[in-house]
């Protein structure tokens, strides 16, 4: 059911970072389900996590580990979010943490521990610290195809993209992901792991990471639920030939930035288009406001309706539920006349009402599109924003009703 | 499919008021849809309308007519919303309310308008007028029972009540409603119309009204969408034998703004009964917390969950869901150890994970009730607050997904 969601790309290795993955059994038996990333001394490790309050355990004990030392190893899981399982749930991300750097001959501080898959059930710690040496002797530069498999759960395929050096940018970006946007049944979701070669230093890693998944991660949206265990990391092992990324005023960081957003941005609308139910791929784009706070206000409003959700699924250009999202959308002083709508280009409504060009005919005629870009102009300033999302069709019902499928 | 709505009860009449109800052919023909509320000389009209920026037609006039004069007229019809028409629309609302009042012998200033159907259509201003003479001379005290499904669209069934007037209580209050909370294809939803014999002050009845809303019908939620439309009327003819209700601190004032709260309760909850593709009344109760608005805010990120409502359509006790919305709800500094979770009197969760005491079988039971209540105490103060919603079905989708039914 994935929309126009193409096939992983060939992934190219990050100098320094190898990654290894193997089948652990820990939901089903044979299936790929434990990754390892060792990262080499040095690398600079930049994460962004849920800011959901109940957030699983690996989130609580990544957090920490990354306060007390630099990381060296991910240790990913999929199968299990070791979500809502309280101190228990913290004890063995500690274990299989500990396990690991034992194996590797180092702190267990150094491991950050990633988990995804279903809610509230306790973690097969013995079944994954059993593979953990096998995961340790499948790390390989070229391992992160078999990674961006390995770390799905209920995802209809791998995720993600490469970004090759060139003379300009003397540097390799590879990042996968998994998740479909929390609309899985019980799962706890969305990861993404992403590496350079490139040398940027730590506080400047962070702050672009922030803002590369402010534009992209955290613009989409399936139903407005946010998962326990989401996580983005990006690695910068500085092994490109290259003078370290540290002032914002150099022009490469602009262009380092740019390739990141980009980057993100793809395995974010990624995850979109594998929204399970999904028959549409989205774009809530709202210009002409005032901040563009108040445009994505407007754009989430809009693609957060189930009214909305559902005419889309439909194929119903329906200009009424759009513009009463709208309405709702908190924008206290909105001038309905000044607002125009338009879907692929078709002008739909202005003025607060139809537009006298507006044909059913027509209206009906682009809504066949597999893509939908949702225009609205607030007629009040100069600033934009936009959304990704999908439909709300039958099959979101079904799969996010069937009993912990 | 409505969950336990109560046929309609015999409605009373309430003195000074007089109700007629006809069919006008605004879009099925031989069907009541016209229906005229005729109050009495010195009437005090509270009201409290949509906040929705795309409100319709009738809603901008109604809000201007109250501001020129006493009211003397409702003239509500269903089957077009006048939503959506721009400026023809609000010309088409006023001709309307001008042929009432020159039939009626007054300023149109005293006729405030409702409508309520298919958003986006023409009124159709000849058919209304036309039977303008018939809904005067079908005017009676017991009209009610006709006018609660005169201002039907697609309710599976008439809601109303009336509260007799008692020993304590020497006064009268009626009030009927419409509506599917939002959940109708392409409807400008809800309205209902309360009225009492009771004298009242004019600027307290509008508080009482404001007040009885706010923990009403400003407390359902079927999809988090709020109509152009929504509107609530409370009359006050002054007629019933008792002395006038002014003052705040008179223990008969806060006697009938129990009686007032209590009946809007039930309106709103009829609603919520009523919405389309529900299969489970549903409460979501939120107490200990810091404040009454934080646990709404909370009650309400749990209700509007698709995650959530789709599990409650399966009947899977789904704490995980229920725990990730709260955990997204805003509240920054929630300790997810203090959060306790039942459903029903089962205990489910506490201390950020599964009770120990909880079995699946024991969820799957309590999950088969058609009346849920979701209770949970965040731990952390003394206030409280619910909502009242439903699950979210395959008929939620199936309805609001075809094309303008």
């Amino acid at each position: 059911m994935a929309v126009n969601l193409a096939p992983l790309p060939p992934l190219l290795p990050v100098s320094g970072i190898r990654v290894g993955t193997v089948a652990a059994g820990i939901r089903k038996v044979g299936r790929p389900d434990l990754t390892v990333f060792e990262l080499p001394e040095g690398a600079v490790t930049a994460a962004v996590f849920t800011q959901n309050r109940f957030c699983a355990a690996p989130v609580i004990l990544a957090r920490r580990h990354r306060e007390a030392a630099e990381a060296r190893y991910f240790l990913i899981n999929t199968g299990n979010a070791n979500a809502g399982t309280g101190a228990p749930g913290l004890a063995a991300a500690e274990r299989c943490c500990e396990a690991l750097a034992a194996l590797a001959g180092g702190a267990p501080e150094t491991v950050l521990p990633f988990s995804t898959g279903v809610i509230g059930e306790t973690l097969p710690v013995d079944r994954l610290e059993a593979a953990l040496p096998a995961a340790l002797e499948a790390l390989k530069p070229d391992g992160w195809d078999a990674a961006a498999t390995g770390i799905m759960t209920t995802d209809t395929a791998p995720k993600g993209l490469s970004l090759a050096p060139d003379s300009d940018h003397p540097y390799t970006l590879t990042g996968i992901a998994k998740g479909a946007g929390m609309i899985r049944p019980d799962m706890a979701t969305m990861l993404s792991f992403i590496a350079t070669d490139a040398p940027v230093a730590p506080a400047l890693l962070q702050t672009l990471l922030r803002e590369a998944v402010d534009r992209s991660f955290n613009r989409i949206t399936i139903d407005g639920d946010t998962s326990t265990n989401d996580a983005v990391t990006l690695v910068a092992t500085g092994q490109a030939p290259m003078a370290l990324l540290e002032d914002r005023q150099d022009p490469r960081v602009e262009a380092f930035a740019a390739r990141l957003s980009s980057l993100c941005r793809h395995l974010a609308q990624s995850i979109v288009r594998d929204g399970e139910g999904a028959t549409k791929f989205v774009t809530v784009s709202v210009a002409e406001a005032r901040s563009e706070e108040e445009a994505l206000q407007a754009a989430y409003t809009i693609a957060h309706s189930p009214l909305v959700k559902t005419a889309l699924f439909a194929g119903d250009p329906n200009w009424g539920r759009i513009l009463a999202a709208l309405g709702r959308a908190g924008i206290d002083d909105l001038a309905v006349e000044g607002v125009r709508l338009e879907i692929n280009g078709l002008l739909i409504a202005e003025g607060g009402a139809l537009a006298p060009s507006y044909q059913e005919a027509d209206g009906a005629a682009v809504m066949k599109a597999p893509e939908l870009t949702l225009s609205l102009a607030l007629g009040r300033g100069g600033a934009a924003g936009e959304v990704w999302t999908t439909d709300f069709s039958y099959d979101y019902v079904k799969i996010n009703a069937e009993y912990r499928s």
